[in-house]
């Protein structure tokens, strides 16, 4: 077992942290940090304090990160279009980044020298933590509890707290049979009757969102306005980005959006089935792409698209902190200069529409694109030229006989 | 101007088109053969035969081929879970290389040594009918009346039929403002007020969906069985291909779904605005994701998703027949051997919900994914080092000093 | 036919252009403004002047390009190790773009509305002189006059000549068989004996090389000093772009180094085979890899390399002045900030063989790659539990009795 | 530590496996059977069998299997043009599937629940031995010594086989500081001076291969013939695949070809600078280019182009018997249906020219390609509307104000 001194703890003040707190102080004979960190998941985080303080902890963080959240990971990422395995929109995978960062820093300021996490060793978590933590600070130790200890079963834990006095909270509401996590982007859903593929999920797990049933019979319709590939303005409201996602959270919920239900592929190797709650992600996506829609060039736009299967693994990976996911990074936001405009869109029951887009950087050209007389701004004429070089290479293949089949 | 013996005309028996077979019959004085074809497009093909019969058409090709275009076509297609630029599921595009292949068949019979088309000269049709023809029969001659005569104006084109006593069919609806194509996979809208981004598309334009508005308050359950990663039967009820699309255009379309407003980027080099009514492709893009998500190994999905858009630019192009795309196509036939099993769906105004999978084919273990204790199938200790030598080449550039940004 | 006031030739001075200048004057009756440019093509670019007055040209420019090509142009390709079709380092496409740009400057320095260059219909140069007009210009009219006069064959060429009394040099050495081009990076070989695929190519062909069998039967090594990807200095001694890139043309010509023999794909849609002398290049390319080789990060030359194909096929089909081809370059720039530090080589009759490479910016550690006692700077422990994980989805497939095949 | 019952050694007859023999024995008290294959590394494999006998062992297995190594390993990846990070030719990585696929045989047939190899833990071997192993026998036990005993110097070593009486060879010759590998493909040296990346390999490590310098100062020409990719003559003369990758060896070392010094980047995810030594494969990698230059389609060579390094990748990090590398193999063997004719090449001092090529599948059309009148084979007015086409975005674009930069 590797000597600590002092190890920064993720700290949410709920029970399994609370547990790994007065594990690592007792495991390790260290000293240990609280980090906790309003991400926007609806929680509040100033009670971890006093816990903290009730388990001996001196040095106690407690960040809002919710603008640095949006700002700089949720951001960036929707700027490519970033979808794991055609569904997923990545609400977990890109809040662990900026913890890790948290975490690392925090280490740097008391001179801790080691991090400590509650992630379990067969998610993705783990990985998203680590690899954060070992490329910003190479030499830092990692303690992950779940990997070590043998509290494996929630009795085993429970009798740890017990004994420990550590306090459990008993919420007027029942104990939550899945595994959850939330942040602005989204919250998460695993576990539980969710185990069988072939089981539906239940209507009473969804927190954020109303069913498409429940949600209103009159549409809702929003104008996002886009600069840099990033939504500044609702309905010609200038927000800043963790409002534009608690907005369109809102109003994405209210109208039975962006609930997902999928089998994933973990890194780690196995398949996992979770369901997800993003509303205003799932706006964000479909808006960002009309406004793209209009404003970037076709090759630019297959090429990141076909780049974005990659980027999207990156960082369900775990390898925000890599140099190749920077590398990409540069080119997506290089590519973003001139996506700005407004996008209009109609919200109906789970529906996300498209029903304008306008741009003063739009490159449609009603004069090229019409079907009626377009005045010689277009030569047909040039197609057939067009068209019979595109072909010469297969006419010459058919010509010599060559089958396709 | 080329010499033209005779000519294989895809005919559809409407205004434009009868009028470019007479406009054949005087401008190349040649033989015309006509060609139409039933893909699912909704409309009679049997009234063409008397319309060319009355021009002294003598060869009159009309084939049903709706079951060739969806088990060839549309099916492989979906194999790959394709769609372009995010959004467009290709409905139009795919048509087209069958109708090539159809064209150049009937010359080869009846002797033919050029085929015609109406496509015009700014839209990817035009591009799509004749990289085919060139394919297929690489001598063959190409009459593209769109980028030759100088019809180019509807009265021009009405004078023409008037002149010529070409039939103007008076149908009790308003003509359509929209340049619309229907086959079994889907219909599209352009042009009219789709010409303006920002215009708002017009509800009594859609024809073969209700709006989620007017769908039905009860939800539709749907179980698709999959073999070889196609459809083959509907709530454990086989039917064809074409019978399968026809029955999820039907369910689809009852319950709002597939309704897409786009601007997309054609090959000849302009955006243009396109609508897309795609019930059944919609479910089942939703449907083979499902059932892939269970049976494909997690390396294989990723490298087709990562292909797949450079797929539906080979076929948005018209490449079908193309040597790149039978060879991709090759590699995502190979992975779909294990693509069995059963996908529950839930339809409700415009959404399509997955709500099971199973498989006797699925890669899913139950045993290793729990959250609750697996009875050592899974190694949890493994992951330590997993992490740590996925860090290895972050950490040792961060001990150089390196610098992500 | 377009109505022309100006145009600006590319104009060599050879006899072609001098054809094609005097043919605009006559066809288009329009003021003709010439420009020469020195690629380091090795001929004298002055005495185009005198030609171009004797044929009443007003506007005359000749520019040495020398660095701005190999700085702005070819350094920039080669960080990428740009290689097209395995095979062949682009020397005469990366020279268009250049050429192209200062065309359009000299159009909107001298009000032309046209440009005008003597490469033919069939192949790649056409394209990437006029892709990049229409880029940067996108009005100006473009004349090609081999895809449009007829004179098409040397007879007619010369019956032209001498009518308009051009004067035809009659050098000391025979008029090659080859249609040939140079510049700083390469110089070309098509046409004649190389039209068989067969034939070897002769070898008083090759201009710029000895032999293999020819060159010094003692090596020469150099050193070659990068920064941010480009190299710097030789021999610890500093030099301009366009010296260094002479410099080792100079020296990796006399060792035989840089001929190539193909047959290549064009843009246009045929094969055609090339034969080029790229002796820099050869070097460079080496080099490159070389010093990257203990710079770069393993995951940012991987995906370097994947996208390499595509960025060799943009320069190659005439896309330099494309918003793809910028995007990539971005991040193809970005990844070469540590790119920097020295690399050995040996060149010894056609070989350029790697014998050092060093960095202050080296990623390499010897500590952790010994075959000798490391000390604990690598836990070989680690690469069980790494191999494990790599291997589960494997083992999950496996365990449900999935074969490989 | 894993009960063991047998396992199966991969087991050379040197010093290392026969301590690792002996180690297995006394460590997990189990039966050890013995696998020795010759893949035309050059040694006698006959001789291990009397070494295994003297420590007890009762399977014995030593298996030629050169013909299974270059018809089922090396040919199908030379089918891609593989090559790892621009340089390296897999010779290593290529052999370790084809033993790791014997290994696992040998365990089901003679009851064996474990493997064991001699690679260690800081390699990229171990990862390509146990991912096969793991990916064929899911549940096998491995067995990797070097990452589980405590001998780990050179002396520890010696000391351990003088205890346990292991005959250790003094061959004439110094002992090699190299470590080395040697297959048909290739013979691999690491370590010793070539751990600084700045000192120059000595010209006495080499082994199979004379200096250019030593080569003869007549070139040698061969021809080789092609069916689906493959070589299955070499002047005219029909050879097995074992045959071939001999000869290419013997003419390629002779003649100075195919040695290689580079700083590779492992999948363990360090640094490490390699020799090679691959004379026939140096070789036919340019052959194989040529016969595909003038036989395979330009989309499909670049297709294969834009998918070799990921290829590459997968066989160096070990993933051979992936599903994901059966997937991708089953594309390239598809693109290799005309990959058939001939290449001749000249050999001179390090160098692999060719010199001609010629096939039956030839897409080289003599007629299009000329630069003498072609006979109408090629409209080169196509190409004004070609190039009209492909500049159109750009055009429009600019014409909208849009800045490249």
């Amino acid at each position: 077992m590797a000597e600590v001194n002092k190890v920064v703890l993720a700290y949410s003040g709920g029970l399994d942290t609370s547990v790994i707190l007065k594990w690592l102080q007792e495991t390790y004979n260290c000293e240990v940090v609280t980090f906790t960190a309003d991400l926007g998941q609806g929680e509040e985080v100033e009670p971890a304090r006093a816990k903290a303080q009730a388990m001996g902890v001196k040095e106690i963080y407690i960040d809002d990160l919710r603008e640095e959240f949006v700002r700089d990971f949720v951001f960036p990422m929707f700027r490519a279009n970033t979808v794991y395995e055609g569904e997923y929109l990545l609400g977990t995978s890109i809040a662990r980044p900026l913890i890790a960062k948290r975490l690392i820093e925090i280490a740097n300021e008391t001179g801790a020298d080691a991090i400590s996490h509650g992630a379990t060793g067969k998610g993705n978590d783990q990985v998203r933590f680590e690899l954060g933590a070992y490329a910003l600070k190479p030499g830092v130790k990692v303690i992950a509890p779940w990997r070590e200890w043998d509290l494996l079963s929630r009795e085993k834990l429970m009798d740890y707290a017990a004994k420990h006095e550590i306090p459990i909270e008993r919420h007027g509401k029942k104990k939550s049979p899945y595994s959850m996590d939330a942040n602005l982007l989204h919250i998460s859903y695993e576990g539980g009757v969710l185990e069988d593929t072939w089981a539906e999920h239940e209507e009473d797990m969804w927190r954020w969102s109303v069913s498409p049933e429940n949600a209103p019979d009159q549409a809702t319709y929003i104008e996002l306005s886009y600069q840099n590939g990033d939504i500044v303005a609702i309905d010609g409201k200038e927000m800043s980005p963790a409002t534009v996602l608690a907005y369109l959270n809102k109003v994405g919920g209210d109208n039975g959006i962006g609930r997902l239900d999928i089998v994933e592929n973990r890194f780690v190797g196995m398949k996992s089935r979770g369901c997800y709650e993003t509303p205003g992600g799932t706006i964000m996506l479909k808006g960002h792409r009309a406004i793209e829609s209009i404003t970037l060039d076709r090759e630019v736009a297959h090429l990141k698209d076909s780049l974005m299967p990659k980027y999207a693994e990156l960082i369900y990976n775990g390898f925000w902190w890599s140099p190749e996911r920077v590398m990409l990074q540069q080119m997506i936001d290089a590519s973003q200069a001139q996506v700005n405009g407004v996008v209009r869109l109609k919200l109906y029951k789970g529906n996300v529409v498209v029903v304008g887009r306008k741009s003063d950087d739009s490159l449609f050209d009603a004069n090229i694109a019409t079907f009626e007389d377009d005045a010689g701004a277009y030569d047909q004429a040039d197609a057939a030229g067009f068209i019979k070089l595109n072909a010469l290479r297969m006419r010459i293949a058919a010509n010599k006989g060559r089958k396709l089949l």
